[in-house]
């Protein structure tokens, strides 16, 4: 039935009953989802009812590569990792890369459904088809680095590959990650998910192989893609040895690298402190994830004062951002200690940098004074009370408890109007682009079915001015609503469906990742599709997950700003004057709903739209 | 020629010129000193000149398991590594266990020696017999379990074994230990001399077995063993449980857990905070060397304040002291986060302990005041300044970097009499025993060739009331020679040479261990012993290591205390009012020396016990 790329097998795991059953992935499902968030978002949609607790044990918990995950394909070794976000309430989906997702496709699986929920903390390993459920008191606690090597200890087997939480993730922080290896499926709080569900690991060890449907076809397909590495004007010169940190100069330059909350984008521009001459001097390696010829990855060691000989994979540019710009901290080893005491305290580094900026900016306002803090002087640019916070949030110590669930819920918590101050949409904390000088970001933050959310549909146009699919305007309102959609559509399918590494599509393959996608899903899983089909998967991908969220009571009131962005100008800056006024976002959205189909009013797919892309079910359900 | 046991090959690296060459290990060097600590020892007697710089390209740095390493013998995968000592300027010498040692045996290898010096930093690998040299730039600065993680990755290979050193070793802190996994060869600075030759890691994996002379000798001798191991009272039943912090109760007891750099011993005994059921309350699980039935290692967490979530392994006895007692913080969760700091530092954990409690009551004496400690506080009991001045001492900041090279040169450096308060005995820090109260342990440590080193010839019938070799008295100073003398020749051979680990041999073996090292060597590797040759091997150990030292200008005069142990008379507690006077030790030490057949009035080896040991040489060379 299959004859590449998918098992065609998912493994259920049920953690109140400790039982683990094998199923097997419908074809129907390979076809219209492909695979990764498109099959995880499927599921969710599916088998979680309207109004789930996401931290109770009916949420469900899907971990979901793609179906060139754990082939020779370059840069395909991610996986989604979806589940009912406790930290917006909307659909929750993160990506994480390295060697966990290569290996669970070794192991024979094309995704792991995970629901129920524990008696006690249990962690779980899987060798190939034999699934055991371990009692995790001898790791409950530790940091995910601890976790991951007591595990493979634990096993005798150091090739083992872990995905674990860390103390936020146990203490159902809303802005928990999950850690596999030195990264993060970092955000939505799918570490809350893991932790409520007491359990702590995976563990994954894998002896099979992925097939090819098509030897012949895979090579040339496969060919044709590391061509356009080679050729790509960006991808081995400029991104390969610098990282996404190349951004902070350049966002820095167009005055959108946010900062201090929001409040100070354009004018803390610290690129000397935190650029990418500053990131090159604490660099001394890269790593790789499974099979990619990239190594995106720069591995930094801090150099100066407490942080000295901490060692970090990263910081990426939105971690420079959050750690940095957004808490005014122009310390390139706080950043860097940050990042590494975020990964092993299972912490979403933005979100976690975000909140801290926001508690910084209540703290210089009064709103938060020093007896709300344990006398912690949290002021922008105090590096040492962000390292405690940081730690007081994963433990939920003091004024850490109220943080550790993001700004929204902290605002809601603290009063004394400090909602104005936080920096989120539906919940998710903001990204680094200041989406003032950005309007294609800003749409797509205030769209994205995950909230604020950089990812799901990348404006490159914007940052890189590459002109595909057409040049341009970073300042213009008119025309982000299509392209939005495109930038959305595009990187659903590739990205988040075929699980294809994210930099990939941005430097080697803006205009040609659909014809690619359709020509490895011939190649590796013997399915046809056009470029059209393949895009399509995407757009089906974004309705589906805009169905969940409607049927969670999302309205169109919800895709919008923190009101600084539609009132506060930037003040100086590359974009300087600039702002998304409510008049430029209600035009921006109703061109958006307009090219996607959906009504204009409501912001909600048309049942036309649901039918034309096979979801007429979900139009049934949603009463449209 | 050899018939088990032994590869009967040596790897000689040499740095400077980047080589690597195999060599025959002599069959005598086998028959005369077994294997760990009496190979390493008779090779740095007789290549490492009088007057080397320990910290220079001459001196030699020697790692070699034992006989029975990597065979399926429990407790035997141990390691000895040699060098001369820079904190001492005598025999360096430390063991560590854990897998790195047997990994060595499976790669083919009876001993490593390094020589010479790297012109830049430098990581070494090992596959078998293929070694390979790299630049350890991209480790260079990384703390210990970090860079033994990003070895793994750059070779691929997870199952790698690395031994390596932290920040500490970089700056050649005379007290820098090496650490492989979670463990380390802690003592006499050996990491420093890793350090200064610009070498920073050593991976091993080997692909073969270690063969054994006679597999039915082999059956039968192991077996005898395990029956030992069964019947000891203590082994399975108290020890593996609890490890070494079932000593914190004891001692503490006893009134001999030394306290606040050895000024209230007997008076700060805070067993509730740091001993067994405290330790408990932070067990999450343990952990075993290769083959080792017993696992004696405690996996602790610490719970509370800063320090939740730290993981160590461990706190041993002597670190709960180091870290705890000794420098007054009854608080086991900083004692847990100094442990593992020490060990990612790389610093060993014994020294830094001693010498920050030496610096507590230096600035609680006002010798060291705010001015020269960058405002650190350095009380007795405070926990932070504790953890910040371990990190400065590894970074070599601050008063860091005076204290970084352990009591003995920072008393020199520091002068105002504080040379009083270092608690030292020929530059090597004391450990937890207060010898005033147990005055075998004193003569061990005044005789011991690595200077105060409690494992060179443990006292064990003084703490635990094992009347082997006889019944002991620990207040009695007669005596205590002609049991000393049998501590530690019988420890030098199954613990040092055999690699035996000491545990076994403390809490199952006090009595039969000679027996037991005989029938083993018969059994590996084909040797005949009686176990009288046997003891005698660990006789002519300690005769050649005292020869080396005698060498290097050690005369009678440094086998003494700290004034204050002569002095000051314990104050309370189970040995209250004890104290080893002047006269006691010179008592001690004359018996002593005619016990060992050295010459009593300057406890030189004569020539007939040096031939008598097979040492002729060893007495030409010292003109003897």
């Amino acid at each position: 039935m299959y004859s590449g790329g998918y098992a065609g097998k998912i493994l259920r795991i049920n953690l109140t009953n400790k039982t683990a059953k094998e199923e097997k992935l419908p074809l129907e499902i390979a076809k219209d989802y492909i695979g990764g968030a498109g099959l995880g978002i499927k599921y969710l949609f599916d088998e979680v009812k309207p109004g789930t607790d996401p931290l109770g044990p009916d949420n469900k918990l899907i971990f979901a590569p793609g179906p060139f995950t754990g082939t020779s394909l370059p840069c395909a070794s991610r996986m989604a990792v979806v589940g009912k976000s406790p930290l917006t309430g909307a659909v929750g989906m993160a990506l994480t890369g390295g060697y966990f997702p290569a290996e669970l496709k070794f192991a024979g699986w094309d995704a792991i459904i995970v629901d129920g929920k524990a008696d006690k903390p249990t962690w779980i390993s899987i060798k190939d088809s034999t699934v055991r459920f371990h009692d995790a008191a001898g790791i409950w606690g530790t940091m995910t680095f601890d976790c991951q090597q007591m595990i493979k200890d634990n096993l005798n087997d150091q090739n083992t590959r872990v995905i674990c939480i860390g103390p936020a993730g146990e203490r159902l922080s809303k802005i928990a990650c999950i850690i596999n290896e030195r990264r993060a499926a970092g955000r939505k709080g799918l570490g809350a998910v893991m932790g409520s569900k007491n359990l702590k690991a995976i563990a994954v060890k894998g002896t099979g192989t992925v097939p090819i449907a098509s030897e012949e076809k895979y090579k040339t397909a496969r060919s044709e893609m590391l061509k356009a590495f080679k050729e790509s004007p960006v991808l081995y010169s400029a991104f390969s040895p610098a990282g996404t940190p190349m951004v902070v100069d350049l966002t820095g330059a167009l005055g959108i690298l946010s900062a201090k909350n929001w409040s100070a984008t354009g004018e803390f521009v610290p690129v000397e402190q935190l650029g990418l001459d500053a990131q090159n001097s604490r660099k001394i390696g890269k790593e790789h994830c499974y099979d990619c010829p990239v190594g995106c990855s720069q591995m930094k060691l801090a150099k100066t004062g407490p942080y000295a000989g901490i060692l970090t994979e990263g910081p990426e540019f939105e971690t420079i951002y959050s750690f940095g710009t957004e808490t005014g901290v122009a310390n390139l080893d706080a950043v860097i200690a940050a990042d590494r005491l975020a990964d092993e305290l299972g912490l979403d580094s933005m979100s976690a940098g975000v909140t801290i900026g926001f508690a910084m900016e209540l703290f210089e306002k009064g709103i938060l004074t020093p007896a709300d803090t344990n006398g912690l002087e949290l002021k922008f640019g105090n590096d040492q009370a962000m390292i405690t916070l940081l730690r007081m949030m994963a433990f939920r110590e003091g004024i850490g408890d109220i943080l550790a669930d993001g700004t929204k819920a902290a605002a809601k918590k603290i009063g004394k109007g400090s909602e104005k101050y936080a920096m989120h949409i539906k919940g998710l904390e903001l990204p680094a682009y200041d989406v003032r000088g950005a309007k294609a970001h800003g749409l797509n933050y205030a769209t994205s079915y995950t909230g604020a959310d950089h990812n799901r549909g990348y404006a490159f146009q914007e940052i890189f001015g590459i002109p595909v699919p057409w040049e341009v305007d970073r300042l213009a309102i008119e025309g982000k609503g299509k392209l939005t959609k495109w930038n959305q559509d595009v990187r659903a399918v590739t990205c988040d469906c075929a699980t294809m590494c994210a930099f990939i599509l941005d430097t080697a393959l803006p205009a040609t990742s659909t014809q690619n996608t359709a020509a490895l899903m011939d190649a590796v899983a013997g399915l046809t599709f056009t470029p059209e089909e393949v895009q399509k998967v995407g757009e089906r991908l974004n309705n589906l997950a805009k169905a969940f969220n409607i049927r969670e009571g999302f309205t169109r009131a919800d895709d919008t700003f923190p009101e600084r962005l539609m009132t506060e100008p930037l003040k100086d800056g590359g974009s300087k004057g600039q702002l998304i006024s409510k008049e430029d976002l209600k035009k921006m959205l109703d061109e958006y709903y307009a090219d996607r189909g959906w009504d204009t009013e409501t912001g909600v797919p048309t049942r036309a739209k649901l039918i034309d892309l096979g979801l007429g079910y979900v139009a049934d359900l949603l009463k449209v």
